[in-house]
């Protein structure tokens, strides 16, 4: 690390439990690049404070995680469409003084679904209600997908997805045949999930296409089903690749190369 | 330096021009005693704003510089005696929330008077009006000096300083004849009064000690030709060392042994 001095810039994260993944991230790319920045995580139980903080500071950008990624709208000056799109904001940059919010969630979905090629005519079923389904389905919205269900053990919760965005819900497995299959669920996830299979056999087996946006480990027993049965594949690393790399570019301006991401993704979780 | 991490304290100084010293003297301090802080300066326009954000984001201590050191007092939850005597805060600490506010310029000052076993039945002649010249003054009405005379070119702020602290003032050099001299202008220091002796030959020859606050360098022409004549002499050396040593444990817990002090500081001004 570089000696550090008053002109350093600082950026910072807000969540209910922070995780060292984002400061080791971002501070390793700082320090490759040469850049005269630090990052750092915080939690809160003042996010007006710690916002009125990060103006008077001078504090340059704002990552923002749970619980705080609705409320920290109305503390903001912009809310670009990425973040309006799902009424969610987990990005926010200070142009001088000017707080402007942005989802880069939404945008990494959307822009896999774009690189992946995924046919807009194609059936989706999403597995998952949360915040990050929300990214995922309003991106398929956004893509023109017309042909959507959400489905979610939580019925109450699924039913409010896909009726914000105009889908189908279905609060049990609907009857296999969707085009592409997406999971939003922790199934699959390091910890008690890990050997959980998000999709049936049956499912995968019809499908073309399998997204899965678990990250930790990105090989789930859902993607390496999906592979051994020679299905297009969208892992939860490219989407955690991506989204990290599209926050590194909009704090510092400098855009990273596909193995600056790997690199330092592989260091952040060390 | 280490490599940073979420679990970092953050230890920041408000100012309305930083320089680097405390950044580096902090930091260098942190990294040799292996404590997991981080030390930064900022500067605001939001004073409210920035202590809002010092509470919120759990930041550890705020050093306070010009031109903060009155307006911050109203922001605090405990004024200390040392901050109270002079109406002027430099050490902020957040004890979990509860932000208690020190000055430790002051309490560099007393305990140099201490230490040096100044008498409290010598008269003193202080040359400076402004806000370590407060500390000095008010130090030496603390220690129980009652014959001091304030030297200001600024009769207004000289006059309102001694009135304060039941203390003569004088708009031109006195008689010669005081025991102590203490300079507390920029005479002497780094840039065009470098060359200054801050008080006459006359008023040298006829002391016993010499106190110059001037750091910058602590060699000041005062101090050389008070070495020279064999007087007693406190620089301003010391009253630096002293006051960031005492900044430094109120954050950390840590004393400082001078030599720790010294190199920190050598460091800091590199």
């Amino acid at each position: 690390m570089p000696i550090l001095n008053k002109d350093m810039s600082l950026y910072i994260s807000l969540s209910g439990r922070p995780s060292n993944i984002g400061t080791r991230f971002h501070n390793y790319l700082y320090d490759e690049l040469g850049l005269n920045f630090i990052y750092k995580a915080f939690s809160t139980e003042d996010l007006p404070g710690a916002i009125a903080g990060v103006r008077a500071l001078g504090i340059r950008g704002c990552s923002v995680s749970m619980p705080f990624k609705e409320e920290v709208m109305e503390l903001v000056d912009e809310i670009e469409p990425s973040a309006a799109a799902i009424d969610s904001v987990n990005t926010i940059v200070n142009h001088d003084g000017r707080l402007v919010a942005s989802n880069t969630d939404f945008e990494a979905i959307a822009a896999l679904i774009d690189r992946h090629g995924l046919n807009a005519r194609s059936s989706v079923l999403v597995r998952g209600s949360g915040g990050m389904a929300k990214a995922v389905v309003a991106a398929f919205r956004e893509a023109g997908f017309s042909d959507v269900t959400v489905l979610a053990r939580n019925a109450h919760a699924g039913k409010a997805l896909a009726d914000k965005y105009g889908y189908r819900h279905a609060s049990a497995d609907p009857v296999p045949g969707h085009q592409i299959l997406v999971n939003v669920t922790p199934l699959g996830m390091d910890g008690e999930n890990a050997e959980t299979l998000s999709f049936t056999a049956e499912h995968i087996a019809s499908a073309q296409s399998i997204f899965d946006v678990v990250a930790f480990p990105s090989e789930t027993p859902l993607i390496r089903n999906a592979r051994d049965a020679g299905k297009q594949v969208i892992t939860g690393a490219e989407v955690i690749a991506l989204q990290a790399a599209a926050q590194f570019e909009k704090y510092t301006g400098h855009p990273l190369t596909e193995e600056q991401v790997m690199r330092a993704s592989e260091f952040s979780r060390q």
